[in-house]
């Protein structure tokens, strides 16, 4: 199927199952008849096809019997206001998945096709209602949750990031066109349009503005998907208990046998406003010649990727077996933040931690035990100023989408080459080829004539159907 | 709470959580001004309050520090034109679960409060739009899984049961006058305004639509909640890998030990149009005194109540065992339809089922394997036979809900009183406080005055938030 085939009229269920509503979006050309149909407008009314745009009609949805399949309220939108720039309606019917089907198949049996997973984004998109960045945005405030994701998520729903692009994309274009005039007029050798240490300066500014872009993206990326914090520590010194206490559910299996958690266990939770990511690990646990088994190096591999560690530790266990496994693991930790979560404090015992760890700044310590729930919400309030996520202001462009900062990224190295070429003051043509390159990446993200149905497909997929 | 404090405004999440669309519902004297308080119109649009009814309004929902929450479409409904008949919006934004909190937070900060269960339709009732039964209906509608419960439900909804029940209560109403017109003037002894025998053929007539109507509840009452077919037989026969493959999920435990369920498990299935309520149960099993054990007599009540009995039989173990049981049981089934259903067909024992079974009208049998899936389709297609639901009209008033079963009861025997009581020519005085008892009856179904809060709340506690 052509992506950008919209000669059609699609339909869709647009909300979840259960609850006291359920609405049902068609859009395409013949939206509006197709919904008339089926619908028989109360006390005698008008046709849909008679009523103005954004006004609301009662009636009965009717089968082809004439029986009465439900009362309906039926939203109308005029081509071009509405959400996907067609004609539309939503058919809010009374929340039975029941019903919910028996006018899906009407709106079939008359003519409409099922839409596929975003495929209402993707005609807003294709008929010029929003942009590219824009249209993934709308996944993204859907299932945005915390605060500052949802920040993000709508600042670039409202094309907060695609005007900060449109602005670099003109200062490239500037530059590029002043570049292609001196390249047409290249017999005269000693006319330069373009003055190049000035030209050199405003490549600059726009990698600068590139690179905070691209550096946005950790943050961006935090926020969206969650703060990593993996949960590291011996065998059986209660990792799983403290992931369960914190999730407040019985995610990962419980139990008094060494070894009992095997697979990775991920989970996010929101905590005072911030998403994290809880990663429980296998026990780091001593074998004979050597410390890690295939579960083990999981663990270290997570532990790489973690912002913050939660060394869960058997407070009754700092002995010398603690000590050798310190010296192991110390050297993986000194990027991150590490709390020495001291567990099983129920037990009464107050060994103090080795010098080794207490000398190291970014190690932290909290005395909890998992078992009693003490001491869990001191270490939830450190997980959240070790977060230290900057505040974001619904202005502020945060870059959260991978394909996004891939642009971007291949956009900066564009200019890198640029400034170069300007640098060693090499040839209009040469250097002008590096700047439609760039300008080529950031188009992408906001999509255009160069976007292929192959991006459009891997970008639409991600959503729910019915959006 | 007085039930019938309507004098503030309502609000609610209205869809189930996930999908593409959310919808939050307002209701109440301030629903318009309070959504106002927190939505700004699209390009400087119009305010809601200066908007029509039934139109729809594009913009945003800012916070209290003008951020935007959220890109909404809002449906704007003036009294009386409403569900409730109050003023209304219906708010439809993303459907995120972050943004739905977000906005029903603002809601209550502006003046709302969250309504409880059923509360718009309980408006909707206070307010006249429409009368209890149909109210309830409304419950029924959502909650509908298969044609005819579909039927029955929205027929209610449309006030064809509430038509049915004025026209009766206009007939009893002119004979109550006409017994009480002629107690005012019981000084005359001659005069007599009602012809007893024209009074005695009206409730007559009365009496057998009433009558109807209760045994309308046998029917109406297995539409709803499915016809009861319960899953009897020896331990091991393999009654759970039936409930199992009928309902095709993992639904009850299944092992070879005998007497692994103790539990009566039921859930229901739609089967070729027809609900079905499966009840499987504990097998029985033959003890050394006597043949029922506590999970062994919750089988027989089961079995009591149910219209089809599918009996699984192990066909290899057609034994005097089996004959004894079956003499047992036999008594227990006459007033159902019975299906023997041979199992284990796949080990190939073929033997033939005794006399004592295959001579009876009311025992059908059919040959499967649970395990293999082998039969099933035509032990499914036997069910839907003998379930022998009649086919239902849109027209067709059913009587599906207890509280109406009871209340048409009650109705039915005064009017058996005032029969006698015009046969036995008893003073008008006697005969008129029956028929006004009766009258009360049949007001309790659609609601009214005499309505309780009592009452009231116990209908509208079984709908969802949001309806």
């Amino acid at each position: 199927m052509n992506i950008f085939q919209i000669d059609d009229t699609i339909c869709a269920i647009a909300t979840a199952q259960g609850g006291a509503i359920g609405v049902i979006r068609v859009s395409g050309k013949d939206a509006i008849a197709i919904t008339d149909k089926i619908f028989q407008p109360a006390n005698n009314g008008k046709k849909l096809s008679e009523r103005e745009s954004h006004t609301l009609a009662f009636g009965n949805i009717l089968n082809d019997k004439g029986e009465i399949i439900d009362e309906v309220l039926i939203s109308l939108f005029r081509t071009p206001h509405s959400y996907t720039g067609e004609d539309s309606t939503e058919i809010s019917c009374h929340g039975s998945a029941f019903i919910l089907q028996k006018v899906m198949q009407l709106l079939i049996a008359n003519g409409c096709r099922t839409a596929s997973a975003g495929e209402f984004t993707q005609r807003a998109f294709v008929n010029g209602k929003m942009d590219l960045s824009q249209a993934e945005a709308i996944a993204d405030v859907i299932a945005a949750n915390s605060e500052a994701s949802h920040k993000m998520a709508i600042n670039q729903m409202r094309g907060g990031f695609s005007k900060e692009l449109a602005i670099l994309r003109d200062q490239l274009l500037h530059i590029t066109s002043l570049m292609e005039l001196e390249l047409d007029f290249s017999d005269h050798e000693d006319l330069e349009f373009a003055d190049r240490s000035e030209l050199l300066e405003l490549v600059e500014k726009i990698k600068g503005v590139i690179t905070n872009l691209v550096h946005s993206f950790s943050v961006g990326n935090v926020i969206k998907n969650g703060v990593p914090v993996a949960i590291i520590g011996e065998t059986n010194a209660g990792k799983s208990t403290l992931l369960n206490t914190i999730l407040n559910e019985e995610r990962a299996i419980v139990s008094d046998i060494h070894g009992t958690t095997r697979d990775v266990i991920e989970d996010t939770i929101n905590i005072g406003g911030v998403l994290f990511r809880l990663i429980d690990t296998a026990g780091i646990r001593e074998t004979s010649d050597k410390i890690e088994s295939i579960g083990i190096e999981k663990s270290f591999q997570k532990l790489r990727q973690a912002s913050i560690v939660l060394w869960v530790v058997d407070s009754s266990r700092i002995d010398d077996n603690f000590i050798q496994l310190t010296q192991k693991l110390l050297p993986e930790l000194e990027d991150k933040e590490v709390v020495i979560v001291l567990n099983k404090s129920d037990l009464g015992n107050d060994n103090p931690l080795p010098e080794i760890l207490t000398s190291k700044s970014f190690i932290h310590s909290v005395r909890i035990s998992a078992k009693y729930k003490t001491g869990i919400q001191e270490l939830e309030e450190l997980m959240v100023k070790l977060a230290s996520l900057p505040e974001l202001s619904q202005n502020d462009v945060v870059v959260s989408n991978v394909r996004h900062y891939e642009a971007l990224k291949h956009a900066l190295d564009n200019l890198y080459t640029v400034k170069d070429g300007l640098e060693m003051n090499l040839s209009g043509d040469l250097v002008s080829q590096d700047l439609r390159e760039c300008l080529f990446h950031l188009a992408e993200i906001v999509g255009g004539e160069i976007t292929t149905d192959e991006v459009l497909g891997n970008i639409f997929k991600h959503f729910c159907v019915g959006k």
